[in-house]
């Protein structure tokens, strides 16, 4: 099949690209860059040096299986109908088609374009919606923050444990990556080094997915730490009645036993006993784990992804692979490395 | 004054000498190391390489004026009558008299070998406990944490916005040099580099001297990050009533506006919106700061220290000059660089 | 086919099995460890979380067609009679076997128990030693820093550009995996952040490797710098007579157009202009690049490799490849990331 | 006495403010900003969170005793009648005013507007220029890659050891704060943590400075690796004649025992055996130490500074301390710190 990146020369465009040209079932027809046409890829993206390919100009796209538009929030709502034209199945890893009501856009963003397409988008996170994937022709990739919260709380809701009433403090902890390539003085190496800086205090636009999806109000606050891939969300909650450590393995286990990308990481010996982004870096794997607090009535979740794969690029393609009946793992088998640094 | 160092090879110890070498009213007499005897301080602590200064064998102590005990937990307990011996006045940067009762050791220590002595300790925040140092003489610097988590939260409950009984989740984020001069695994530069580590999930002994000293239960939680010196904490504080902008503003001015270590960054333009550990690398200072979350009926407090200044050594020095009727800020100037890498 | 790691629980040991899970002609038989028998591999490497294995002890090897070994320098040549027992092919990733005489072994390390082998053991690095690795039994995988400069410098012997009696200067940057998975106070996170420091000034044994395989006497220095992965040699050469761009052009597109893992970075525009460390992280691929420097009539040759990949553990799982016949590629095609922190 | 510094919100001019603003006999009367003209000092270096202090314009210049320029090179020359206006005495922190003839700018830079006062200037490190500086009314701060070059192979031109025509192979390592507040893609954190990089493989200005000072020519070679502060250089060094370690020790204590600010760490014990960026960041020390290669008839030294102390403010004020006769180590007594992360 068949493949196009739109917005090629970003981050998450050159994951897609990565992931793409190691996918056994894909092959990249095209990658576009307005800043970059005809540049090689590896001239931007150093890890794909060995890649005979260049950017293409965005405005003449070809004709594709899939289409994956990696451009910054507003533009895919601007360009859908092009990019439906060009292909059937378009995956689209902006906020643009994540939430399914006009007014959450209002209320959010900054309003939006094709309100008439947003009933049709399908939320991409497969351990969500994985049922309503096969055969979608316009796909959203989840938001990294409230991908690592909904993974994280998922299984509280599956196996009614919480209802959506309780009171949830989610405390994130995002890598540089997830500002993009471009970024100004707050993301350079002198100023982003080595910090713990609350860079989204209160009202983060994740919150509205995790609402939709959860159906739960959080309290949500977002903090920059010095790691360039990763997200980790600490979710504190407080159940209304009281809750089992068997309870809780009964419920990740029941959710997620059969998930191929999901890793339970809770408790246990040795130096990782929670999930950590360092032992996902690089993968797809959501790391997923909980500890119980008695005194304070208290269960703190603690969940961690790569925010470049399982957070936009890689459940990007293993939303399409659903979507176009392939094998679930194709392409995103990678298991992360041991040492690694702040990967 | 002549001035001792018990426990000078550690961490907190070669901070302690570093500060008594440039305050302009201390004089080093003695720096103790078992391990390190007879060594010179600069083979251990680079920065120091030009003092003329060995470490001696701390069963052999010099009568001092005052005492600085930087030693592990369990410690000071068993040598407080040689130090007491030793010198006038004791300030101990151990866990072994923060908490002023027995059975507060006995639930989250390993109990107490001289209760007696429970209740003459003053514990050194000054901020919180100025008042009672003038002329103490056996002293108790707070925990690092437990130290971020007063400072953001005190001036709520000096002014009368939290009571004690509303729930408050404290998510604190910590730099290696918490873990000490030695750590195993866990502490190597391969593991613990770009971490995001649930290391306290629940549990962590200062929730009982942030018990002790705001009379709050609190919610919390310790993840390990990717810097060495430095400790934010995160207050996702749900109040029982409607708080204003205006009120905190009130709260933190009336507090701080003459404490000479505390600085509110609360807001404002530029990169450095918000307390950070890397703005008071290596200072005493203790940033605050706020955001109201109206949505979720939350008040986010945030405050960043340097644990080995404002959470240890630099909050002891600083309680011996109140002690000692000094210059509070004898010793304690240094306002920390911009910019700085991981501090 | 069927693999075992000898010495699973270390850094090379966890890579080894990494890269064979990955493999596909590879089964994982057998992973030992002293420290860590019965445990599980991910309790060790928290990458391999999902693989259902246990380490077992080492004294109890089971009967595979490939052996590798893990093992700090000095076992294998003690084991050595017990690893050729259990396979017919047997890989060593310490010192013990690279060079081939013993008087290298007086020399630079403490002497050599089975200098008898010697002579057998094959040189693991394909693009040194290609046509003598189909069929060997006995292959030793070259050190890091040895394997940074001799692909570096490789094509400068191999098209008569340097003939080895030129003085030649290389400076090493390497992370904190080459310390391996133990390490003392020399290698805590709080110590080995941020440095720049000169662990090797000079004697460092991998000159050895250099004059042996390359004929050459180099002056060599090698710094810690932060990150985990990674080695970067840069060579500081003077030429006998002018060499010209073409002419280095020439010589390393003759050496290595066809090499699966060695790619070219001189120059060009972009960030990622010479070899770096992060562009082949976690990958097999060597980056190459030059620079002249006439003034001084001095060529500056860089060359950048993962010490854990193309340094140790992805050489060996070529050699491994090429020496038995399997397509040379196999197992070890991922390509690195972009972007990546410290990696 | 009243000091202006003119660019006060790049690094190096924050750094001054700290440094006057901390000095027991400079009272800051004027910081310019053209960006941030009206702002606080505070919101652009949050390490000044505290001073009462606005960025004033630039054109705007108030009489002054010292005028420190902290501005990009080629603005000072163009500005240097109105600073001298302005004040009595002129510290440049620039390369305008850094080589003594004109030649040199057509060569290395963009040629000079000022050549009539390039002879007027003086070099200001007083390790090797101390009797041209008291009175000198126009001083120019030497480049950071230059200072520290420099300050590790002064003594051995001075001790007669080397004579200028030796080989001499300068690799540099050096932190992101090297490339200003300002920076593009390549300083993003994404894109420059954790990197080894060849950022000046050849060519690189500070030769200039390194030729004019020590009359020699050297293989310059300067690699970005992963700090925020800090320049190490290893120079490798080829003499004429052998060389022992007790001529060594001669000439580094004879030229530096009693420079307040050069330490040796020239082998011993413990983690830091020899000079690294570390061990010196945030203070005004440079540490210098060496090693002998026999084998290779080599001599290695090693120098760190912190290259926005010794290597540029740091070291203008230790100049404008001597040149106007006062305290020379006053406002520069900061000793650094341990531990320390990436500086």
């Amino acid at each position: 099949m068949k493949a196009a990146v739109v917005g090629g020369s970003g981050f998450t465009g050159g994951e897609l690209l990565r992931l793409l040209d190691g996918h056994p079932e894909f092959e990249v027809a095209q990658a576009t860059s307005r800043s970059y046409a005809n540049k090689t890829v590896g001239s931007v993206h150093p890890n794909l040096r060995h890649l005979d390919l260049r950017f293409t100009e965005p405005t003449d796209l070809e004709s594709v299986d899939v289409l994956f538009a990696a451009t910054p929030h507003g533009v895919s709502m601007e360009q859908i109908d092009a990019f439906r034209d060009a292909a059937d199945t378009v995956v689209d890893l902006s906020a643009d088609f994540r939430l399914p009501r006009e007014e959450q856009y209002d209320e959010w963003y900054d309003g939006h374009e094709r309100p008439d397409l947003l009933d049709e988008a399908e939320y991409a996170l497969p351990e969500l919606n994985r049922e309503n994937l096969p055969g979608a022709d316009l796909i959203a990739a989840g938001g990294c923050n409230a991908t690592a919260t909904i993974v994280g709380l998922l299984p509280l809701f599956e196996n009614d444990i919480l209802e959506g009433d309780e009171q949830v403090v989610v405390d994130v902890k995002v890598g540089s990556s997830e500002g993009g390539a471009g970024g100004g003085d707050a993301s350079s190496h002198a100023e982003r080094s080595g910090v713990v800086r609350p860079y989204a205090p209160t009202g983060h636009r994740h919150e509205a997915e995790i609402q939709e999806y959860l159906g739960l109000d959080v309290s949500f606050t977002v903090h920059a730490v010095d790691m360039v891939r990763g997200a980790s969300a600490t979710c504190h909650v407080f159940p209304n009645g009281p809750v089992s450590k068997g309870d809780l393995w009964g419920a990740y286990r029941g959710s997620y036993e059969d998930e191929p990308f999901v890793r339970m990481a809770s408790g246990g010996g040795g130096v990782y006993r929670y999930p950590e982004p360092k032992a996902v870096a690089g993968s797809n794997y959501a790391e997923v784990g909980f500890e119980l607090d008695p005194t304070n009535k208290r269960l703190v979740v603690f969940s961690a992804i790569d925010n470049m794969m399982k957070g936009s690029a890689g459940q990007a393609v293993h939303a399409a692979n659903v979507a176009l009946g392939l094998e679930e793992t194709a392409g995103l088998e990678h298991t992360g490395f041991h040492p690694v640094g702040a990967p």
